[in-house]
Order: C-alpha cells, then structure tokens, then sequence
C-alpha cells in the first residue's frame, strides 16, 4: 500500500478509505464506500467499484471495545497483530483466510479481500444451513496453521521470535477473565436468566470443575505450542457452500493447540443443542469430521514436514494428538459455560424465542460443558463427544 | 555505573576493568585486578583494593564458547540476560544471588558482588564437603524465584513482559540439544567411553525412554511457567557452611518450573553415586531437604501472595506441586543421563580415578536417570527418589 501522510490515529473517513484502497482498482474506476461493522470493536469499511461490483475491505480497530453498552480502552496492536497473523496464517492454509493487501500500524487498519458474496457461518447455521465443506476447510485450517507454527515444523529460534511477535497480553486477558475464570465465580461479568441461577451456583460450588478449569487456565497462559487464532468461533469464520474463510485472528498468541480446536468444536456443538432431527445429524457429522480431519492432517504434516528429532519414536505423534484431544474437549467445555452463563453469549442459544426451550437448551449447553471439563480424560473419542449431542 | 566512551565490543584490559570498578571503592583506593575466568565462555576479572583486600567481580561475555576444544559463536546477549535475571531473582530470593552493581550490554560485562570466600559447592561437594544449609538455601531459592516469577503471583501483564524480555533462543537452543535430544540418538557430540557402549546403544534403542524424554522436550520448548535459572547445577552455586549463592543464569528463560528444581537434584545425585555411608547419607537428606522445602515455601507464598483466582480451590495447589515434582524428576533424568554420555561432562564422576569405579558409578547414572524419566508417574514422594540412590 502507498504509505499517507496520516501519522496519528483517528477514525477514517470514507473519502480517506476510498483514497487508500484505490490503487487496488483499474485507474479511473469509479468508486463507493459503506461503513458496514457492527462498531463495537472495528470500523469496517468495504470500498467498491460502481461498475463491476468487485470490493475490498478496510477493517479498522477502534481504541475501545464496546460490550454490553459498557466501553473501555483497548490496544490498537491487535490491528498489527491480527493482519500478521492473517498473513502467517495464509503462508499455510492456502485459501482459507482473507488476502491482505496492505496494513498500518499507527492508523491500525488492515486493507484485505472482500468476502461479502459469504455469510458469518454462525448466521448460517442459525438459519439452519448445513454448509457441507466446513468441517473439512476447518480441519484443514487447523491442521496447517497449528503444525506449521509449532516446533514440530520451526526451527526454535524462528518459533520463538514469533512467540515474542505475537505476544498479545490484553487481549489474551479478555480470554483469561472472560472464558476461563469469571464465570466460575460469583463475578459481576456474568449475565444469565434467574431461571439458570440454581444451576450456576452449582457451577460455582463445584470444585472439582473448578479445579480443571484452574488446571485449563494454566495451560493457556503458559503452553506456547503454537499460533493460535485465539478466537475460532463460527462467528469468526465466513462461508458458503464451497468456499470457508477464517477471519479475525485478533486475538492471535501463542498458546495450546487445544485451544483453537476446542473452542471451534464448542461452537459447532452449541449450534446442535439448537437442532434435532437431521438438522443435528448434521452438526454431529461436522464435529466429528473436524477432528478427523485435523488429526490425519496433522498426522500427514509431522511425517511429511516434521523436523523433530523424535517424530519417529514409537507413539510420540499419538501421544501429541492425545494431549490436543484431552486439552480441546476442556477448552470446548470453558467455550460452552461461559458462552451460557458469562459475558459474551451466542446467538444460537439467546435467539431463541421460546423462553422454556431457551433456558432447556442453556442448561444442556451447561451440562455438556461440564462433561467435556471433567471427563476429557475418559472419552475415547471424538464419537464419544458427539454422543453427548446424541443422547440430548 | 558511569557510561564509558567505548561502545563496540572487545575484550576488556585489567586496566579498563579497574577503571570500571573505580567508583566502587574509595577515593584514591590502590585497586589491582586479576583475570580469574577459565575463558570458555567468559572472562571474569576480580579488581580489588590493595588494602582492604575487598573485591568486585567484572564478569565479560566472550563472542564464542569454547568447548572441547571447539568453539562457536555465541550471543553476547547473555551478558545482559544474566544480569537482568540475577537482578530479578536477587528481589526474591534475598541473599542467594550476588548483588549486582551494574552492566553494559555492548560491552556485555556485569559488575557484581565479589564470592571468593566461597568455594563452587560442586568442588566442594567432591571434596567431601557437606554444606549443611545448601539444600534449604536452594529450596528457598527455587520457590521465591520460581513462584514469584509465575503467573500465580504476577499480572499477566507483567508476566507476559518478562517472558518476552527473557527470550533467549540460543541458549535454549544448547539445551535442547545437549540435553533433550543428542544423548538419546548416535550423534556425534556425544561422548563417553568404550566400556559404556553397550549401555548407550541400549538408550538408543529405548522407543519407551525416548517417548517420554519426548514429551519433556516438548515441554522444555513450550510451557513458559515462571523465569528459570536454566542452568543449576552444582557448578552454578557458590557456598559455604553458612552462605549459598546461586550465580551464572546466562540460560535464564520462561520455562517449566520443574526444570530448575530437577537440574540441581541430578546434580546432587550424581554427587550422591559417587559417595557411600555418611557421605551418602548426607546427600540423601539434601535431595529430600531440597524437595520438602520448596514445596513448603511454594506453597506458603501460594497462601500468602498468590493471586490466582482458583488458588482457593480444594487440591489445586497439591495439583501444581504434583506436576512440578513429575517434571523435574524428568528433567533430573535427564540431566543424570547427559552428564554422563553427552557433551558436557561432570567432574563429580569424569574425575573418578579408578576406571573401573568410574564406569561403574556412570552406569548408576543412567540406571538412575532413566528410571527417574519412565518412572517418574509413579514415585510418590521425594523419599522414593533418594531410595533409588540408597538402593544401589
């Protein structure tokens, strides 16, 4: 991108958004802008061509976040962060997340593809789309960007300036409050019905749960396998039937493989809570194969790339799968809870009308979560972790 | 210290040395100064005053290491990297770390407090020493450094801010290596006698030893836990019968807590190996002391300035204690197993005169080592491991 004169940050106009994304179109293009973000965390800009219709996306970081009609400061660094993560992630998973084109630090804006011919999967699957080649493009997503940033594939000290690079704290902190630790407590964040308060509060004088989220929590704060996305719920991921695009990686660090894995399998099964019928046949298909999909390539990635003086003692590469199964059934359990009963909810489970289905499906969600907390040690399976679904 | 004039790098004269000291002593002060280092990786000159006899010690980084009469280029980084961790530790663990007086990253020297009326405790331990408060000196200066370095006792700011500060790839990179990985395959840095042939190719083929000593690597290069010494041994440690302290943490790092702790009870098993009766006795009790008063002090700080919101819940600390003691009964494993056939011998068994007691002693060693990896699920307790020592 041409570098601007703008050297101290302020919200861009869409005269200036126009202006910076214009070398990206045939000269003399005529061209229109629309502010199309929600506002709570980014602006998001989508600068068009009148005539042929083809766009790009200027996403900018606002210096606050807006949840819950409450608003405090935070880094304009997840703007840098997020594009080299776009971008390191892209050197992997061929396809699967947006281009970027261009990037700047003091104005935290990232130039990228437009991909507004997709939807927001959550969206989708909320509307009961099935999106058959999700769960394989995620799979796919994982297995690339998880193995190729790991010391199973870097050299150290290429892996170790990345983990340095993307260091991320405050935004790792929202993850620590939020997902791993204000939910289990009687913490002012949370925000669930009064009809959930019974089963929250046996959430919160379970210590035996507690105890493994402790154990969870640590593993995120201090396991630095790989380079996460760090936020891989279906609303972070755009598609269609053919095509699956990973956004948003602001939230980008290095943490447990795990984590990635789980949270996306949370979102999946929140989303067949919702279902029944084939509708959940559906989700159960997509759970599943995204594990398996993940674990052959993975597995294909530590023989075929794999620089590990140990990949090839008997039972390392099952033992290494194993931890991530163990650790992503424990993430996902977290992503469950706190997705219920926490700050930040989905949509899957509030949109829904019927309040007596609403709370029922809260409380699965609860139960559910619980499980995959405490019993990651004993389910065999990926199978095992769809017949939870199952036996709703 | 006062800034100098010169700003690329050399090897200091005696003179610039004393002129560096200067300020340190009196006015007028008769300063002389001797190069006291073994020059492998350092020069370490002792400037003080003719009178009082007082000293300071001037420890310079050379560009290279020299080992085995090979030398290779290493960063003088870790000049600065050992100083900032001594000044960190020396917060924490107050008495057990030299003082340090000032530093100078391009010239990659640290002033610091002058030890010479101590001796090495592995010198001295090979002499027959006994040291009797080593063991509760290092046990006191395992949990301050280690728990006040952790996440359970620092903002996640804080914590992540050091981490990044403390990278240190290239020596980590020796560790790896030396330790983790070229003892346990036909490599040619390895290094030990003919007589311990067969004992070796045994490891080699050891799929089970290698599986575990795998994920010990792994957690080695990826689970950063708290600011490490990196390097404690019993050549690390200056004492005497009422004084301890723990110097060189040039591979200071974000790493498991477990490695410290393991490093040092090697270091003292293999000291234990090569003695009987009382001798032995003696160091029986010091791995046991080291052990009970980590665990002791860890957990006091845990009550007293812990901030973990979970640090309440029933068995978590047991939980963390539990895994620090697996990991470094793994680590001492290893570290029992590369002191013998590695790179980097120890004198506490290479100095043993007669051949046949040496080779005998060495595979004590590895017996020892590699029990303490398979094994080390089901040890129990500390005194599980010194009747390996008593077994023998």
């Amino acid at each position: 991108m041409a570098t601007t004169a703008i050297t101290t940050y302020h919200a861009l106009t869409e005269a200036e958004a126009i202006a910076l994304a214009a070398e990206l179109f045939p000269e003399g293009a005529r061209l229109e802008c629309r502010e199309i973000g929600d506002g709570n965390l980014n602006y998001v800009f989508r600068v068009s061509d009148q005539e042929s219709g083809k766009g790009v996306i200027i996403k900018q970081a606002l210096p606050y976040a807006k949840v819950v009609g409450e608003s405090w400061p935070l880094t304009l660094k997840r703007a840098a962060i997020e594009a080299a993560a776009l971008r390191k992630h892209g050197e992997f998973a061929t396809g699967l997340v947006p281009e970027v084109y261009g990037t700047d630090e003091k104005l935290a804006y990232t130039v990228m593809e437009d991909l507004s011919h997709l939807t927001i999967a959550r969206e989708g699957l909320i509307q009961g789309k099935s999106y058959p080649k999700l769960s394989t493009h995620i799979g796919e997503y994982l297995a690339q960007t998880l193995f190729h940033t790991s010391d199973f594939a870097l050299h150290p000290f290429e892996k170790k300036k990345l983990a340095a690079e993307f260091s991320n704290p405050e935004l790792c902190k929202i993850t620590e409050d939020l997902v791993f630790t204000d939910p289990f407590f009687d913490y002012d964040t949370n925000d669930f019905e009064p009809e959930l308060r019974q089963a929250v509060e046996a959430v919160w004088r379970n210590d035996a749960l507690k105890l493994e989220v402790a154990k969870l929590k640590r593993s995120f704060l201090t396991e630095a396998e790989a380079l996460l996305h760090g936020d891989l719920h279906t609303g972070s991921i755009f598609a269609d039937d053919n095509e699956t695009k990973v956004i948003d990686p602001e939230f980008a660090f290095y943490g447990p493989i795990g984590f990635d894995v789980g949270l996306f399998l949370a979102n999946l099964l929140v989303q067949g809570i919702t279902r029944d019928g084939e509708g959940r046949d559906t989700i159960v298909k997509h759970v599943e194969n995204t594990w398996n999909v993940f674990e052959t390539r993975f597995s294909e990635l530590w023989k075929s790339e794999g620089i590990e003086d140990f990949r090839g003692v008997q039972g390392y590469r099952e033992s290494v799968l194993e931890k991530i199964f163990r650790d992503a059934l424990g993430f996902a359990g977290c992503e469950l809870i706190r997705r219920t009963i926490g700050l930040a909810h989905v949509k899957d489970l509030d949109g829904i009308e019927d309040a007596e289905r609403r709370i029922h499906s809260k409380k699965q969600a609860l139960h559910i979560g619980e499980t995959l907390i405490i019993k990651r040690g004993e389910l065999a399976s990926i199978n095992d972790v769809t017949a939870l679904l199952e036996e709703l």
